[in-house]
């Protein structure tokens, strides 16, 4: 490791246990003598967090595709600028409950907004900076959705099962893409996820 | 003139008149049999609005340059593709205070964001629709500045002076790039403005 901070982020559906995950990976690392600063997308500033109310709220108005990308873009430069970069340079490791993959899988996988475009907005934004380690919950679609029954659904959850069908996907798609993205079955008990993402990270340490 | 309706843009500093133009520019219409759509950016739509708050907010959070032009456009998305897009189709006349050129001026000259980029996120937005013309009302940033003192000032008015003269030199500058840019005496009386005005949208109708 040198001496920057390591970038961690967490994807998959709602439903697939990412809060819990994520608390479990700050547990783990803390452990290690390693204090995380742990974040969100989108948010993670006062006016990302803002941002993400506008995207999350329900509303009658159709919302443009290529809006929403671009909002999600906005809280992304200003949460990458004024957060994340700062905190890496510092040294600090960062945690973050979502990140570009999400977008790659509900903006391009589950609204058809071309790849190409996010590959460049990601480059504007984020330059070549991509998470060093991100895990990925899988989870069956269906699955995702019964655990998610019964609290009061944002924007995107009031979509229907295809939007998640196409996203899970991409998500599963870059999964084989990219080594950095670690695949955990979330379909099976929480003894097993939190197994598999110990081992996770336990490789990801020890990795020179 | 074709079928589909004309888009006419006004641009130019704050306290430079753009709203008594605007108002002119809609009655001098009207009385021609022209009801056009007036409209805003950034807003426009509810959700652009929102949007137009949350860009608008003084804050002390340091606001990403990037951020900011990504705001912007995807207020202008959502307003273009749901609101200005279908007008024009449907063959109705589009009066809008502010567009892309404000976005050169402001975040382009004010804020230093390259000009490569606005002209690529422009092309995503509005593809090759630009305004078939513009009014540029052109006055010196020191008494466009006195016109709005003493009324509350939202978060691009708290700029230094500079950054005004920054953002009037791109505008000047397009005026002479771009023959749909007709730039306006905005220093001289209310009378001479309305005149060169009418003289602009004169010329704008007889032309084929």
């Amino acid at each position: 490791m040198n001496g920057t901070g390591r970038f961690i982020t967490l994807e998959g559906a709602e439903g697939a246990g990412k809060s819990t995950s994520l608390a479990f990976v700050h547990r783990f690392l803390g452990a290690r003598g390693i204090d995380a600063l742990v974040t969100r997308e989108p948010g993670g500033t006062p006016l990302a967090e803002e941002i993400r109310t506008v995207l999350l709220a329900p509303r009658d108005e159709r919302v443009d595709a290529l809006a929403e990308t671009l909002l999600i873009f906005a809280a992304r430069a200003q949460h990458f600028a004024t957060v994340i970069e700062p905190a890496l340079q510092s040294g600090r490791w960062v945690l973050c409950d979502r990140f570009t993959d999400s977008t790659f899988a509900y903006q391009g996988g589950g609204r058809g907004v071309p790849t190409a475009l996010l590959e460049a907005l990601a480059a504007q934004v984020h330059h070549d900076r991509w998470p060093h380690l991100t895990l990925y919950l899988d989870a069956p679609t269906d699955v995702a959705l019964e655990r998610i029954r019964g609290r009061e659904h944002d924007r995107f959850e009031r979509q229907p099962e295809e939007f998640f069908e196409r996203a899970r996907a991409v998500f599963r798609q870059r999964a084989q893409e990219h080594e950095r993205i670690v695949q955990i079955d979330a379909g099976q008990g929480h003894g097993g996820v939190r197994r598999d993402i110990e081992r996770a990270l336990e490789r990801f340490l020890a990795a020179p």
